[in-house]
């Protein structure tokens, strides 16, 4: 079966090189290859799988809607499958937090929501310049990558990209730099040279960035900073909400609320194409039809999306366990930081990493790890850091046994 | 139920305006609304529904996989599902045609195909403009929309749009100017100001466009003039491909191979989201991981995709149906332009179009049906054509009684 | 002295090369070499001599000028001479005419004056896009490139060149085509991907591009297609007007009156850097300093061009000999072309060309003519015409002599 | 007189409005209105007359070039003049510095070789961005301006200026930053998201952004920085160079060697347009006539330039007296900072500027100032500094007088 991989896809191609077996089945946080062998996924589909694959309580509710020939695919024409989602989002997670926000269904994945927003937010204000952050990862086609920070990817454009300019995220000078000195700076000065920004996009924990947390304190200043200046605030959520770091949406700790949020991943609860783009009421300027796509009407991801905010959100049972978890995965990278110098316990909730100074190491830990029957990936600019991200339905057990193959793969290759 | 959609939606919704009920339940040519009501659906998810809605041939098989916990969500891991797709790509498709293409999975819909062919062309190149045509859709990412014509969603993008260079799509001028003679000059010319191209992208027959067909000769002569200068010939395939004119690919007609060909919509079966893009090995020039993207790998959907190639395209009994249901519906368009001055038959196999003289009249024949129980849209610049596109599974009573549906609406609407 | 020339200047060089002697003195339509060797000299430094090479009437108050000290350098302070330049152009150029322009002097050359009029054409419109002509040219620094249609010059911008569009000139496809069948149809076509333009660029007879002239009926129909579509339509008059094609503005023929004109070249008089920009009053909506730049007040050029304006442009005296000059200089131009097959007569005034079918030879011609003591440039996208641009105060036998080293130098190559 | 200005100049006008008189005659440090009152000039022509206005030196030999016919305008074709300056360049500038550069004529103003340099820039390297420096001033056609910080000038263009990045100038942040950390930083981290630069541009000192000087130690590291990394450093001393801050060239006394040098103004001797562009030999990869433009070659200007040159720049007098006045006007300037809270001496050499914490102080200075008989600009993002720039042959009595004005203005308005 793995010919096939190799003679008919494209060279592109990049996770069945990293692991180079074919999976057949899932289940919660396990992955079976096609011979039965199990693996542990602390991927989760970068974040698409926060629930676990195939999650129980989703799945009967998913065949049952397949079984009764529920509308399948419906562009963004009015379904029930839609309103019970919509339903669902002001009860769990709009109403209870006050936030107030229209919905856009932009396409079916991240960049669609991110392309959405970043159009959005030129209209409204007329400008065409948008302030991205270094090491921000936030899609692939050409209005995402300009704001996407990875030189191999912007390369892949083909042509140069431009109406964006990167700032330094927090902490990107080690704590030698005021936070936001360069931008008030460029900003309040008439001549810098720096167009004026009609947004600024931001993830509030950058995953691909290699899981880079910023402070609440620092989301806070940003917040205020573009308030003052008339900039919208964008939030990508799309890796890092849907309780990837313990609340539902990964800004709420710094109470603030973005103009816009980017969601996508495991906001269609089951590992479905969905996304979303939040809008407050007053940005809502879009003209009908003005953003359209064909996969916006993902209705089985509805399906299970809705159910997902109920199983999971009207208590805060999921967020404080995905707090409690991280903090065990948390105490094995500090002992591992202490055990080998060098190492970097990175994250919030269950968005965690381990840093190496020598970045090749990143990878063969997992590869150490795969060899020991679980999934791991590496992110940052240099492929430096190990991350951690397990489905935030994990068990107690399969926490204990990750971090456990973690430690065995560090002292495996640094022994 | 209906109230959720205007609360909570954004302005940007578009069919729930022109189609105001809620979609409950589908099957085949058919949609039902909450309240159990039937509507004969001639638009077919825009080109994303070509073997109907839940398909049962299709069913089984995905509520069998889903049961059975196959990987549902799988970026782009190596799976058994993953596999399976492209083996029956190979056997239904490119083999019997002596067609050798690798296969990138660039994320879940036809924008994402069509940014992935146009990064890839000026890699290839190192040039960075592109020939789009007039009425030429092919998405709302930046990228892609650089390359469609339609003012309202160029201009949503807040940024000019660069890059593209428009030329006349065929009959352009109604035949008063040699096919080919403004780009061929151009090119020819080095004093033209035209960017040398790194590639053409085209739809051999443009649906949102307006239903414009393109003659064989004048595929041809593309693809021949883009030879002969060193561009690259991309084929949108995405709403015109998966048999919606005929054969499967809707340039198998003209006897062209495209460097690229784009698809998505109905190559998922069962209208879920997923898009490929074909490259020419020679031309598979990306670096592992160049581009990627969280829902490359939407397994169920290669489940149905597989499914729908093997039961569909094993055979021409589809191709050979759909030229027939195409031909039955022209018969009813011709007779109405017969009738009605200024109306005009237009478009191949099953993406048919009825022209309008006067553009309103075509949204208040689309009203006019709906009222009667039909789905039908417009499309063209000034959404002066009604498009009729039922599934290629339609029964030959479905095309009778659409097509009468559609007489009495264009009757109803000249009395 | 040629050493230092090829040991110090860049190899961007290019009529060193061509005609490789050390010109010393000139006076009227004579260059001479450091040995004194007299060059009849039909190319007038590109139209920037048109009263010739250090003119009488004029040298002797550019003497006085700086013997008594005038302001020499004056940004754009007011000075005696600036104000005496103003009133010179209103009493022989504007009032005459019943033209009413306000002037901006946007620096010393040429491509200044385009760069000012395409910024204020896009800041009037709000809109981006440039309409140029094929084998337009416009100047060299990055605005006036983009609107130039020269690849070879284009591509040394180093950066893809955007916000423009090349649309046929006069007779592009040898009367295939309707006028503007293309531009009406994009324009007309919400569908078209046109990008709405700011303005239309147009020389009425392009020099760099091969001597080609537009009809007086296309340059009204251009004219009026503007107007209908608020479109701001800019005359480069750089190397045309002041008279080389018979009246001051090459425009006057065809009786329309653009919205913005480009003068420079023999507008000083005497061959010194000094550039102009007309402007329509209600469109000049400069903030004071948004364009400004060290050499707009080049006084010295303001005491000539004044001179140059009241002695050649208070009677018609100039127009009518530059015209009956031209038309000998065409009867040479028509006999050659009947004498030799492939050679066309081509232009008007005393912008005057002779194509040739094999591009070649006309660099030939220029070399055989130099051999003979007479200095001709070549132009066109290949180089492909010779250009005969005598200064408009050439003699009756300079014109007879240049004539007949053409005719010589023609025989000769075809010999 | 004063009419003509108001009534039939654009609106973009801007000194006229500054000193509303209208100048007629010039001499050394003194500008004379119509009516023949003095004005004690210590603005230089923004630096185009360090030689003072119709010096002796040099008017005789213009005068005797215009008298004999000397080629006036010439294209880039060899002439005695233009050999002649080369030669002046090597041995008085390039040869005495261990200096090899090659020369080219860009055009005649200072935005042409910023543009030539760009231009180049980007064919060496392949990339299209530029890196340059808050309150920069490089020039008003388009790829200047895109470098350029002011706001307002870069609003003017109309369209979105990209392909360049600013970074802060030296001390930009008072001392609380490392210098380059940011750039450093962002250019070490391949996930940073700043394009790779094909150049920096960069002015040792800034004159129009406000007197801002940047350490010898600063410009070294900013050399280091860019051979480390492969970028091309462009020194623009269009305005600092000719000797305004006391050495030739503005980057000598911090021994570095850019890879292109800027140079305008002051070049010419006289105050004539002229401008070079100066390129290492192993860069100077044009095509012939690649950039071209009418006025590259105006020869009084080469005439006048050669005869600065030979007199000026054979010994180290000019420099010496240079550094000497500039010493004598800041002593006054430090006493005026010690007088009021708030001013602050800025600059080095004749380049020096009074900065005032309350912007809209520097422009009643520069009002008294004229009231007083004596020309002075501002600079600076708000206008906030008083630019001290006499002719470098003012004697040491007019630099009392002016400096006596200078605080008597200051004193005026703090009363």
């Amino acid at each position: 079966m793995k010919d096939v991989f190799a003679t008919r896809e494209s060279e592109v191609r990049s996770y069945s090189r990293t692991w180079p077996v074919v999976f057949d089945k899932a289940q919660g946080s396990w992955l079976y290859d096609e011979h039965g062998k199990g693996y542990l996924d602390f991927f989760a589909g970068a974040g698409a799988l926060n629930y676990g694959h195939n999650n129980p309580l989703l799945k009967r509710k998913l065949i049952d809607y397949i079984e009764r020939d529920g509308v399948h695919h419906g562009l963004d024409q009015a379904t029930s499958a839609r309103g019970e989602f919509l339903h669902a989002l002001d009860e769990t997670l709009l109403e209870p937090r006050g936030l107030n926000y229209k919905v856009q269904f932009p396409g079916p994945t991240g960049t669609n929501s991110v392309e959405a927003a970043l159009k959005l937010a030129r209209k409204i204000t007329g400008r065409e310049s948008i302030i991205s952050f270094t090491n921000a990862f936030h899609g692939m086609t050409l209005g995402s990558l300009s704001v996407t920070g990875n030189s191999m990817k912007r390369g892949g454009a083909g042509i140069p990209l431009v109406h964006a300019t990167p700032m330094p995220y927090d902490n990107y000078f080690d704590g030698q730099v005021d936070d936001f000195l360069y931008f008030e700076r460029l900003l309040a000065d008439s001549g810098s040279g720096l167009n004026a920004p009609a947004a600024v996009i931001v993830e509030t924990l950058q995953g691909e960035g290699g899981i880079n947390d910023s402070r609440a304190e620092w989301l806070r200043n940003l917040s205020e900073l573009c308030e003052r200046h008339g900039i919208l605030l964008i939030v990508d959520d799309v890796q890092m909400g849907c309780g990837r770091t313990g609340p539902f949406f990964s800004f709420e700790q710094a109470g603030i609320e973005p103009d816009m949020v980017c969601l996508s991943k495991s906001i269609g609860g089951y590992g479905s194409p969905l996304a979303l783009t939040l809008i407050k009421p007053e940005h809502d300027v879009w003209e009908p039809g003005e953003h359209n796509g064909t996969f916006r009407g993902n209705n089985p991801a509805f399906v299970t999306g809705a159910e997902a905010l109920r199983q999971y959100w009207s208590d805060d049972a999921l967020r404080d366990s995905t707090l409690a978890k991280g903090e065990r995965v948390a105490r094995t990278l500090h002992e591992l930081g202490a055990e080998y110098p060098g190492l970097v316990s990175k994250g919030r909730g269950l968005a965690r990493g381990l840093g190496f100074a020598e970045p090749e190491m990143a990878g063969k830990v997992s590869k150490a790890a795969f060899d020991r029957g679980m999934i791991l990936e590496t992110a940052g600019p240099q492929d430096e850091v190990v991350k951690i991200m397990p489905p935030l339905t994990v068990t107690d057990e399969e926490v204990e046994q990750g971090v456990e193959i973690l430690r065995d793969s560090v002292r495996a290759v640094f022994a």
